[in-house]
């Protein structure tokens, strides 16, 4: 049996902030840049829109020259018909909307009332002037960043570099067919983190190279299925074997060949899961520019019963929604292992030093789901 | 100037739920399915575990052997070393940890308290029976569920078809060159919204094969720039051209000439943009087996200040979080375009009955982000 001294959870998660800083940038184009995160600050190179502009179908005029227009003392002037977006024809300062305008020959408008200057034009610089910050540093960008950022003429933009994350199936996961489900559960987050993955060898990952972060599934037990933390402590440096944590107790944390951080997932598939969730998910997250914290909607929640947890360890407890809004615990992840998290809908970490929370107690809870 | 009625926006969603439906299901790899959605309830075909298994790493030991174990009286018994995971050795009902075991020989444990059955064992069935409801259909697959699957022996599940998004071009967007945002804006939001997105010419979307609906943007003008809405009208079905929408006015419904639904998008971004969320990324949705509702978390918040919208259409009003949580509105969509998205924390729906809220108002608001 290796030697086995368990860390809290806080020291963990400080272990993995120290290993893990900021990638680079890199340009991307802006079709492929969705889910990507921003690495500078973008501002306008010129203001948005470039001239003043149209904001609706219409036909342009010189708001002067309706001065005067009414029902009984109709106007017909010269107009130039525009289209949204486009610019305003020389001359012009306001768009009559075509329902509030005859125009018989397609030119000529008919006005029963003045039009003020501007009406209906987007003026120069209305959405943005030069220099003006239009998507900041951080930003995980969505279709209507993207659309902006487009708009105002970027055709790429710097975003964070995807970490490499190999992962490596090692011990007794390696056995196993089918009917393992850890492997894609973890490739789905690694994705969902904005990690790029590829698959190696467990000698591969230790070794180490072309990888900002080596995961290795399976091989981190305490007893005979330990290869990967042997192997990790003999070829690279483990640095902590075991944490405070329920499940996911037997995570590894340390240094491949080459420098990089590398985490050991136990292989139970309900401590395979929280130990990324909480340590490799954060890693992959801080790598990348994202936010570190759990990819979850958080919010203080009514205890509708008593939440029990241990002394010692930081425990994840299951929680379902319930009347009125509140929470009410579940069989935990030890009893039924991933099954727990998939009924659930949501979760509760519950400290070390804590013993639960009493019925009533406000909460924090994470959901699974937005509704 | 084409033949424009405005229809009002409950009645243009009523028109793309009439025209959506769910399409088929395909068996899809599980290392694939990430962001899919379940197709059809999945059961447990075995009992998980299949057999009582070791929970932890440990000793596996018989139970009723440990029955007068002591401090004074330890015990030295025949074990197993059982990795987490790992069935029960035949005789055997109960694991002793490693930390509780002292092992010299690697064979024999000494105990110094009894050991109830079953301790740290995973019970046969305990995770779920045969026939238990492991994901039930329409679950977006999340990694945990991924997880439980896998472990649950399926190498692949059956998820909904992608629906087949053919996107065209036209207009006076045709003219633009890198500032169209629109492009990469509604390319990342199909995406988003699990749509298969191909390019394609105006009169390929307009004829409609090998596309579970075609999106156009540009030419869905009332002026001169209607040159989509026309050809729809003339080589399709121009069903709706006009919604009671404040951005997304002139937005058109339709049919291809293969039948699938048809939208045409404004072009002014800000217009395109809600048109596409209201209604386009609805439609993709349903026909994707989604939740059709905004793919945005939604709350009850309390106005800081009035907020005001003219009757007659629906109105998008971006708003942002302020002092004690409540949110105030923001320069609008027309005024500052899609930066009035970008800039802000969320936005209201503001029913085309409703002159808007006062002060102290709990509305409805939904928010880009989670935090």
């Amino acid at each position: 049996m290796r030697n086995f001294e368990r860390v809290s959870v806080d020291a963990a998660v400080a272990w993995i902030d120290g290993a893990t800083h900021c990638l680079g940038v890199e340009p991307v184009p802006l079709n492929q840049v969705p889910g990507r995160v921003l690495g500078t600050d973008i501002f306008a190179a010129a203001p948005i829109p470039p001239v003043d502009s149209a904001a609706i179908d219409g036909f342009a005029v010189r708001a002067a020259d309706t001065i005067g227009a009414g029902a009984y003392n109709p106007l017909a002037l010269p107009s130039v018909a525009v289209v949204a977006g486009e610019p305003l024809p020389p001359e012009t300062d306001a768009v009559v909307p075509l329902d509030q305008a005859e125009s018989t020959n397609g030119r000529d408008v008919v006005l029963v009332e003045p039009l003020p200057p501007a009406t209906n034009v987007d003026r120069l610089g209305a959405a943005a002037d030069t220099g003006a910050l239009l998507v900041a540093a951080g930003t995980s960008l969505l279709p209507h960043h993207i659309g902006l950022l487009g708009l105002a003429g970027f055709a790429e933009v710097p975003v964070f570099r995807r970490p490499r994350v190999r992962l490596a199936i090692a011990g007794a996961a390696l056995m196993r067919g089918f009917d393992d489900g850890n492997r894609p559960m973890i490739g789905a987050a690694i994705e969902r983190d904005g990690g790029a993955l590829s698959e190696s060898t467990l000698a591969e990952a230790l070794a180490g190279p072309d990888a900002d972060i080596a995961l290795v599934l399976g091989g981190a037990g305490l007893g005979r299925d330990d290869g990967s933390a042997a192997a990790l402590a003999s070829a690279g440096l483990l640095e902590i074997h075991g944490v405070a944590l329920i499940p996911g107790e037997t995570t590894g944390f340390g240094r491949t060949c080459a420098g990089a951080p590398i985490l050991l997932l136990p292989d139970p598939p309900a401590a395979c899961w929280w130990s990324y969730e909480l340590f490799a998910g954060r890693a992959i997250r801080r790598l990348g520019g994202r936010d570190p914290a759990l990819p979850y909607p958080a919010q203080a929640v009514t205890a509708a019963h008593k939440i029990v947890s241990a002394i010692g360890s930081t425990e994840i407890c299951p929680v379902r929604l319930c009347r009125g809004g509140k929470i009410e615990p579940m069989p935990g992840f030890l009893e039924t292992g991933l099954r727990a998290a998939v009924d659930a809908d949501g979760f509760v970490i519950i400290p070390e030093a804590s013993e639960g929370y009493p019925e009533g107690a406000s909460i924090k809870v994470y959901l699974y789901r937005l509704r």
